[in-house]
């Protein structure tokens, strides 16, 4: 496995009409409206108190501990996006607060690395000893993950000395003391491979590896630390230990249960440690999972966790619409684990997921106005009863403010301004082209440099520019859905079929300076099935077109309840729109709308009527009136 | 409203294929393991300590009490099936134990009338002091209906005499001495109009009337108890009072909302009071609220209650059918409102929905075995998602055997064991046939004898007999449903749509021995659309037959989201079936099978083909495999 992987590579620059308005929308509101909160600036907002309870753990100020157990990992969090946020748009002023929170990290960090304002203000809890629920490892993580990003973004080591020692010392708890237990929460696994990527220290990846082999032996950890244990934050485990993936060692898990956001995190540590090791076991345990997912258990946005209970998978094809959980987090998640799979074998199925998750189930998380955003993503949402009645309560119509367990705005934060690291990847041979987003690479080992111009995904052209002069593969992806093409290197048409090799068409040639290669993907407006074992599913069509699933809004259509798209239906693509939802191609399709006679139950067959149906891309999605 | 009024006639013997079995099996099997539950001596079940609780309270045993806070209840309820159960079926061993029974509750009794052996044993804990949470009222409530209907069925006056110097201990408390407050669980006051109606006394109405008219009331009576309690059961309220109904002043209620069982048991005493009264204000507002559930929040089996979470109404149109909470118990407690209101006015409309709860959403509850029963009946249920996941686990795809919290099995008892009294009723002119169930009624006002033989629902013939000699007008429903119909006086024909009025075909005439009348409802198989506003039910389709809902089981027809019932397809009645589910008349319905092409997403639309589908009748279902 390892011997064909590929690097993902980390300097692009987005150029790209979508995405440049959502990274600044990251850049230029999420970022200093997290900065606000974390600081308790925000009027009306939940207090967070995080920069007050490193304070006082720093012994700077007085008071107690205030927050989630896990608050902590909100300030890692912001750290990391400001790390991707600085290399996109250097900002002094921003860069000079973010090392004062560091150091203001560094002077609560206690002598023997330890750092964790939960237990060092709350003394009385003994350090490591609730680790199902006390989040110490997960926040471990963040930190270790922001580290990793502020020193690759900044080249400054202050947070990777700090994310060092704390590693360090859990090194030597874990495996040098050979203290039993793994995280409640996992984060911290593919976090230490990210420290391992950037030191080539061994220990921080054996010791991701240590904490995914220990998870689900038996005698199992968590039942020991149950009975043990004389105190609690949320309550004794009545789980199974499914919830947190720790029912089975790894490598035999062969579905994708429990929490999913746990679950997601866990596979992309797996899946970078397979592919730094080459263990067969390993990566296989990584493929029988991801195909579970994806041809059992994801929804057709790439959304997952089919119920609000414990936010979890539930059974294959068990896939509601209303109920669904399908959290941001969760899709962003998948997209890790995806990228993963992509670079220990480059196949155009993860990427199909990663662009499929991208469009339809990251990027709706987040208001076109960067201000509110959805921690569930519905299919069908109802006035009136989501988000209000209690099966249908987390499902919102629309997408609040912020959340006091503020997991998936700052996400999505980190998520869109490191977006360019999903773009491009590349080894020895070849370059990769994963994402059609506007955007400029350049890659110093190959010496060249590659200018993508697309209008992606309103329109299917792709044109590559070159500069430079280097004889590699460039191989770009052509994704599940495409039919039709059509690929010109500078005036020549291409036989593309010839160049397909697992979704990716290769071409080799010594490319330089003036070379263009131009992609024109149809993107075909079409009609999607779901299998029938989806009962959620039974007789209805989705509409999709290019990587986009498309939704219908009662803001264009009057109560949709009413309306259904028949078997016979032709899509008709609409002119882009410029004005609609910040510019989006709508689709219309024909309908028929169904009348009744007014009673709550009648013999008269509903009167059927000729209508059409406007549909929209559904990110872009709850941006209007509820409905 | 009060002059109109008829009365439920109370002395019918039930002569019936169907309900002559269930009749049975309450009596047989469902009566006999309830008292062996209650005297702990089923292995495996769930303790119930209901008599160990009666024996301590009574000082004749040492211990503590067990059980939920309304766990009295199951022994009133339990006496109270027995009393009908005696009624049908003399047993003096079981009549013997009921006394014995009853005079372990008058040993339990204090001095002052109170009897609670919750209360009685946790002597912490003040009387009436948490109406809210502790059914002290709702007990009593249960007690008092089980001496109305001991005395009735026994004219012992054992139980009727505790209950009466409970209920006078009440008044005291609450009327003359003027403490404020009123059951959390409503249930009392029909109680005490059932006692009213017994021993005519007027402060069992006045105390009815008291409870209902200080619900609701500003400032509110549970917030101050609420802010005054130092010790809850389940815990302080965070609810608005919607919950029990008490959110404001009943005759400004205009919506069904709240905890289904407790509204409807209080818009039942709420009828009955204004039956007596003639208050028309309290009059219309049981009309608005009969209106707002038939029109808008009734499922199609009459069930009510669209979310488990308070198992409780929610809003106009909107009924799951798979989330669905639609108990047992609320489907009775519907019964019970519409007895009363038909009491007061007779418009078919109350006793069209009495019988589609009956057949579809009560007797659904009981397995065919009378071994199993639904709390829940849901109209959607997937073998693996239904009672398994979170927001469809009360929604069990099986009857389970008995629940830990006992409402549903001896709510089913009582209420088939009393099936009887819903049958008839007459005022000074007229006898009423509400249900078309095979029976025998005597009036000894109008000196006539009436027997009803049928083979309804499965067939649409009713035959009445005629003895005794009496000039009344005979009234029997047409049920909304019909179209088609025939009568015949002896050998005459008769126009009967001279004789419709508010759905009831009268007939006046000296009836004499030997007179005939026959019946002839057109069963008439049919399709019925829910209103375009039900989203739960768009595009779909429900079938009946009579006054019977009809299902389809995957025992039947294999896997069911495969298959649809296109438009024109004809339904066909199918002979009447002697084994299948202890006789039934199954249909059978033209449908197109789908099958995809095994992938979770496709653009291939899944192939069509021909089925038939087999539908039985609902309340049926689930006593085979599950599915």
């Amino acid at each position: 496995m390892k011997n064909n992987s590929s690097t993902s590579y980390q300097n692009v620059k987005i150029n790209d009409r979508l995405f440049t308005a959502y990274q600044k929308l990251a850049i230029g509101t999420v970022i200093p409206y997290q900065e606000a909160v974390l600081r308790d600036e925000v009027a009306g907002a939940e207090k967070s108190h995080v920069f007050a309870n490193f304070r006082i753990a720093a012994g700077e100020a007085e008071g107690e501990f205030y927050g989630f157990v896990f608050q902590d990992s909100d300030l890692y969090k912001w750290l990391e996006a400001v790390s991707y946020s600085l290399k996109i748009n250097p900002d002094p002023a921003l860069s000079k607060r973010a090392d004062e929170a560091i150091s203001l990290i560094g002077r609560a960090q206690q002598p023997d690395g330890y750092i964790n304002t939960y237990f060092i203000i709350n003394k009385q809890y003994e350090r490591f000893a609730n680790l199902r629920e006390a989040h110490e490892l997960y926040c471990a993580g963040h930190m270790i993950e922001a580290a990793a990003a502020y020193f690759e973004a900044t080249g400054k080591r202050n947070l990777l000395e700090i994310a060092r020692k704390k590693a360090d010392l859990i090194y030597e708890i874990f495996v040098k003391q050979n203290k039993p237990g793994y995280p409640g929460h996992q984060e911290i696994e593919l976090a230490l491979m990210r420290l391992y990527y950037i030191t080539k220290e061994a220990k921080y990846r054996n010791l991701a590896e240590h904490f995914i082999n220990e998870r689900g032996k038996q005698p199992h950890y968590f039942d020991d630390e149950n009975a043990r244990l004389d105190w609690v934050i949320w309550g004794k485990s009545n789980d199974d230990n499914r919830y947190n993936q720790s029912h089975l060692p790894v490598r035999e898990q062969k579905e994708a249960a429990g929490h999913a956001v746990r679950a997601v995190y866990m596979y992309t540590a797996m899946a970078g440690i397979a592919g730094e090791t080459g263990e067969k076991e390993l990566y296989d345990a990584c493929e029988t999972l991801w195909m579970n997912i994806t041809e059992k258990r994801m929804y057709l946005t790439g959304a997952i966790g089919s119920t609000a209970f414990s936010e979890a998978f539930t059974g294959d094809y068990d896939l509601p619409n209303d109920t669904i959980y399908g959290e941001t987090c969760a899709s962003i998640g998948l997209a890790f684990f995806a990228k993963k799979m992509l670079e220990i074998k480059p196949d155009s199925k993860y990427a199909d997921v990663m662009e499929r998750v991208l469009y339809n189930s990251i990027i709706s998380g987040m208001s076109l106005s960067g201000t509110n955003f959805f921690y569930c993503n519905p299919l069908e949402a109802e006035p009136g009863v989501s988000g209000v009645t209690h099966s249908y309560f987390h499902a919102k119509p629309q997408r609040p403010e912020w959340y006091a367990c503020a997991c998936c705005p700052p996400n999505l934060a980190r998520f869109l301004t490191s977006l360019g690291d999903y773009l491009f990847a590349e080894n020895e041979k070849t370059i990769f082209s994963h994402l059609f987003i506007g955007s400029i690479m350049e890659s110093r080992a190959k010496n060249i440099k590659i200018t993508l111009e697309t209008d992606y995904p309103n329109q299917g052209i792709l044109t590559y520019r070159f500069s430079g002069n280097s004889e590699f593969d460039f191989a770009f992806r052509v994704p599940d859905w495409v039919k039709n093409m059509s690929l010109m290197l500078n005036r020549s048409q291409i036989d593309y079929e010839s160049c397909l090799k697992n979704g990716y068409c290769y071409i080799n040639k010594r490319w330089a300076d003036g070379d263009i290669l131009t992609v024109n993907f149809d993107l075909q407006a079409r009609k999607i099935y779901a299998s029938d074992k989806v009962r959620a599913n039974s007789g209805k069509t989705a509409v999709m077109r290019g990587p986009l699933v498309y939704c219908a809004e009662e803001a264009d259509n009057g109560k949709l309840q009413n309306l259904f798209i028949p078997r016979y239906a032709k899509i008709k693509v609409l002119d882009y729109d410029k004005d609609l939802l910040n510019g989006v191609v709508p689709l219309s399709v024909e309908a028929i709308r169904i009348t009744s006679d007014g009673n709550l139950y009648s013999e008269t067959p509903p009167a059927e009527s000729g209508a059409t149906l406007k549909l929209i891309p559904y990110y872009a999605w709850a941006n209007r009136e509820e409905g």
